[in-house]
């Protein structure tokens, strides 16, 4: 009888398999209908192939599509299966790196002189298909240096040569799917065959290790995808966020720009921008003052000192802009608002019954980001942020990280964000004293508390262990556009170590001085990457209260010119936001116009509405609503707006 | 028969004198009591003595106290005074300088090892008094560079030795009055009885020319006036200013800080501060919503590459931070907003439908001041200004202009402000090409536009010519405080070079490109300096819609808390900012905490209030109103807070 090995499974239980089965026999073994789906194994800490034999006792998690190891195991396969097909269709071409991404793969190449086209991309693509076709299996080698060295020397290939050099002997392997044999560490899905769907999506420039003294090889982006409805969901999805992008859309609705003068990542707010911003400020602000939020102002510059004491410098420089240097003192821009917080609350002697101060400002933070990391409004230098600081004893921290989560679920409504989750970073006990301040009483009893808020409030989320603050757990806000697009909104963060960092204190019942407990938070994120949220989230069509022009009125000829006047000042009584489009132009232009701002509503005037004090009335996206009393059309949309505002 | 000589007056009128004739005399010749308060002349382009022999034909301006340089002279010749009061007092003292400052003057005296104090102060007034009473006359005698130095060598005065050796021959002068003779250029009053009354008001060390490798000399503080009435009410100012002085105030009341760690010049603002900061805001808002502005946002920075297209550097590079240097390039915090502003106006085609294009921006901007030049809230590194560039063609130019000062003249009388000047710039067409803009026509025009604008809207103003910006003529809007202190509240500029240099431009109804005017406007200038004015104008006791807290409701013992909490419930419906005083401490000594605290309105609720659903309500300032429905009371404040903002 052979020997058997014991297999713990996620949920604890446990089963016994002979020496020698692999992760895929194992789940034929639960069900053949898993089996097909397994594309690699975690065993014990390490995402491994699916076909590894396992000879001990071990702990194993299947990972499939599902999991982003297992998306990430099947692009890393399918870049594999581009190079193959780009070395039978252009033999003698020379391999870099062709790793996975967050949205598929690439590989680097060098193609000599050959430049590639468009047309190229749809004969690799199908080449690529007839490979998969074959089925053939990923094989593991496992290589000595020096044979591996011979390998590519003989093969010619000097990158993977360049890149083996680095490489520890004995840490070395190969991987072969039909007659294309790559390094590689793996791990790697069963075969060529689970990829049914696969499409080329780019090409671009790109240095050998990104170093722009090597030679610039060409890169083919592609992505893949288990089935070919996932294919075609997700070029659907790529042509909505097209349609919708926030760059694109940002520009055509006059909402924001940037200027090679003023400097990449700081983009500056267009007239329709700043109503955005206002109308998100006065969202925010109402929200807060009811929530007992009293609001500060402060400078967006400190002296050296300060982010010493807060610990930012120099654990945070690199993040931060170059300091200026005045009167022999070194300033730095703020990258955060916290430590002007802590000042503000330390300016005054506290007393428990001060508690809980909750400070909030519209600040805004710079923060370096190298300039090829920049994108639109998601990667900018310059972020004003809806942040504000919490502080209270550890008897109100529950209370008040409850209602900063219900502060989320409120704006989740308002804005018609049905989709989201907390990400719950904890910290590893393991790792106190380094990784993790050493206080455990308050790790758990913070940890503790916020896991049952999350629990208590029915907030989707999952716990990560070990990704929490130094100073405390936190939580990441995850939200999904309409089209279904994630985006990191916010992080709330429990801190109690900055606190100490500025010996913050409060005087108990017993009067003696105790340490506050602070709430980093920030519902609304910036303004930045909220706008660009909102822009592809409502394709720039925004609900009456936020959209920049709120109605446009349109003579329908010259002579109803005095009434569109009239309508027009009703509106502004009302202050409503509008628009008088009563050029030389053709009505049917015009309202074209006004369609392509996303006017939520258009006022088309003529002689008819002019005799009765009528307004004919299109809504964005709903067409023609007919002709409508203009007193009664106003106090719709007044109604209409205060939904969200109150006024 | 005496040579003649020809003397132009101010008002262009011609008269002659007798050669060898002083202004004095030609006072005195016009008007005896005229004569008598004469102190210097404006001779030529030169201030002169008003007791210098006149040989040539000259223009004349007679100055009097009521003229600064008359003020300047008063106040030098008293330092003079003090120079000899000292030197009766402690003989064998060294001088360094004594000249006059904004507000009277000071002499730098080195007294060897004695100390003074206030005692002495005193002591030295009365002798001040008593040689003043003798009435010497103050004498010019010109010296020669040796014989300076031989009297000042002989005298013992290395101070007075190390400043002639640094002026040229020919060019130095002593002024002597009684005993006492002092190196001096003048010029002086023409004798010391006309310093009637005088008060020493400090003393401080300071460091021989400021440099700190130096000796410390000390310094003598003082003001003098020509009526002791005139002392008297400077003392009550004194007094008045110093009870309203905003940075005890801004302290007290909670309003603002600053913080070693953030930086001088860096305000903090405090949550009433924020309060503060968001009314105004409101108003500003609104008021220039109305007024059909637009809303923008611009980054706090920018790269050097704009600064030099604006020009901004290297000009006014020193009053600029210095710069961060990110990737290569050098970003500036910005000290102004326009240049960003000119950006979004650039980034569209404008065509004159478009004008005039009024963008508004609540921008922060830092500017360096030296330490020693900081002041409270009215010197300060970072300020929030109240700022907009309006973009409009030369006919729109006049009208723009005028609902600016309506604007102004609409927020002087919100805020209580009766006292104003508008101090109007022009520019010198000799300098023209070199000093300012070679474009003759705009000069004239905008110059005669904002003229007619400032006489038709009744504005009091003053016109000084050849003190225009490089660019435009500027408005420089001084306001006085309820206790009759000058503030400099805002510049209006107007710019036709900007434009120009940022390669602005409008399509006109011919279809041919044109520059815009852009008009600069701050009328609330900006937080700091207005909120600084507005705590000393009001002494801290804010209007009902700018109070930070607006109704304190204090319970008279513990068994009224339910029924307090039920009004607090009810002020906070209506929107109002409420503080709830209801703590251990007696009600008599709670009314005081409100009262300190300046908040408006205390509604108090004992057993009868709480029966009968009232307050008992005492205004701040005005003491017990009697029993009121709450209701009642509440309505009434929500009118009143409406006056200004309209909700």
């Amino acid at each position: 009888m052979s020997q058997q090995i014991r297999v713990t499974f996620p949920d604890g239980s446990q089963r016994s398999f002979p020496a020698g089965i692999t992760p895929l026999e194992i789940a034929a073994a639960i069900s053949p209908s898993l089996a097909k789906k397994v594309l690699v194994a975690r065993i014990d800490d390490t995402v491994r192939d699916a076909f590894t034999p396992l000879h001990h006792d071990v702990t194993l998690r299947l990972l499939t599509w599902d999991d982003p190891e297992g998306k990430a195991a099947f692009w890393h396969s399918s870049a594999h299966l581009l190079a193959e097909a780009l070395e039978a269709l252009y033999p003698g071409i020379k391999f870099g790196y062709g790793p996975p991404i967050e949205q598929g793969f690439y590989y680097d190449v060098d193609l000599g002189s050959r430049r590639l086209t468009e047309a190229d991309l749809e004969v690799i693509e199908k080449k690529m298909a007839e490979l998969a076709a074959q089925n053939n299996n990923y094989v593991r080698i496992d290589i000595s240096k020096s044979e591996a060295l011979k390998y590519f020397e003989q093969k010619g290939d000097p990158y993977k040569v360049e890149t083996i050099l680095e490489l520890n002997d004995g840490e070395i392997s190969f991987y072969r799917q039909g007659n294309f044999v790559d390094l590689c560490r793996g791990p790697h899905i069963p075969s060529t065959g689970y990829i049914k769907a696969i499409k080329l999506t780019n090409i671009a420039g790109a240095y050998w290790k990104g170093d722009a003294k090597n030679k610039q090889l060409t890169r083919i982006y592609g992505i893949s995808f288990p089935k070919q409805k996932d294919l075609d969901d997700f070029l659907h999805m790529q042509e909505l966020a097209r349609q919708r992008d926030h760059r694109k859309l940002g520009k055509e609705l006059g909402i924001f720009i940037f200027d090679d003068d003023v400097g990449p990542g700081l983009p500056l707010w267009l007239p329709n921008g700043g109503v955005l911003i206002e109308q998100l400020e006065k969202l925010a602000k109402k929200t807060e003052e009811e929530a007992g939020y009293v609001r500060v102002r402060t400078p967006h510059i400190a002296k050296e000192s300060m982010y010493l004491t807060s610990g930012h410098l120099p654990y945070y420089q690199d993040s931060m802009f170059p300091p200026m240097e005045l009167e022999g003192i070194r300033y730095y821009l703020k990258a955060m608002n916290c430590p002007h917080h802590h000042k503000i609350y330390a300016a005054e002697p506290r007393s428990y019954r001060d508690l809980p101060l909750r400070i909030a400002e519209y600040g805004t933070v710079y923060r370096y980001e190298q300039s090829g990391e920049l994108f639109g409004l998601m990667r900018v230098r310059c972020m004003n942020m809806n942040d504000a600081h919490i502080y209270c004893t550890e008897d109100q921290f529950a209370e008040e990280f409850r209602a900063v989560n219900e502060m989320y679920l409120r704006y989740f409504k308002i804005f018609g964000i049905e989709k989201y989750v907390m990400r719950f970073s904890t910290h590893d006990p393991a790792k106190r004293g380094q990784k993790y301040l050493d206080l455990p009483e308050l790790w758990q009893k913070t940890e503790d508390m916020v896991r049952r808020v999350l629990i208590e409030s029915k907030i989707p989320f999952v716990e990560v262990p070990d990704e929490a603050a130094f100073y405390g757990p936190k939580v990441d806000v995850q939200i999904w556009s309409v089209i279904g697009r994630e985006f990191t909104l916010a992080t709330n963060q429990v801190d109690f170590g900055q606190p100490l960092r500025f010996g913050l204190t409060y005087i108990d019942r017993n009067n003696q001085p105790q340490t506050p407990i602070v709430i980093h938070r920030a519902p609304l994120g910036t303004h930045e990457r909220f706008i660009g949220f909102l822009i592809e989230h409502y394709a720039g069509s925004f609900p009456l209260w936020l959209a920049p022009v709120q109605v446009a009125v349109l003579p329908v000829a010259d002579r109803h010119l005095e009434y569109a006047q009239k309508v027009l000042h009703q509106l502004k009584q009302k202050r409503l936001r509008v628009q008088l489009l009563g050029s030389d132009e053709k009505i049917g232009k015009r309202i074209r116009t006004a369609e392509i701002a996303k006017i939520p509503y258009m006022f088309i005037v003529g002689d008819r509405e002019a005799a009765d004090g009528t307004v004919s009335v299109r809504q964005h996206g709903k067409g023609d609503l007919g002709s409508m009393a203009t007193d009664a059309i106003i106090d719709q949309l007044v109604k209409q707006r205060a939904e969200v505002l109150g006024d």
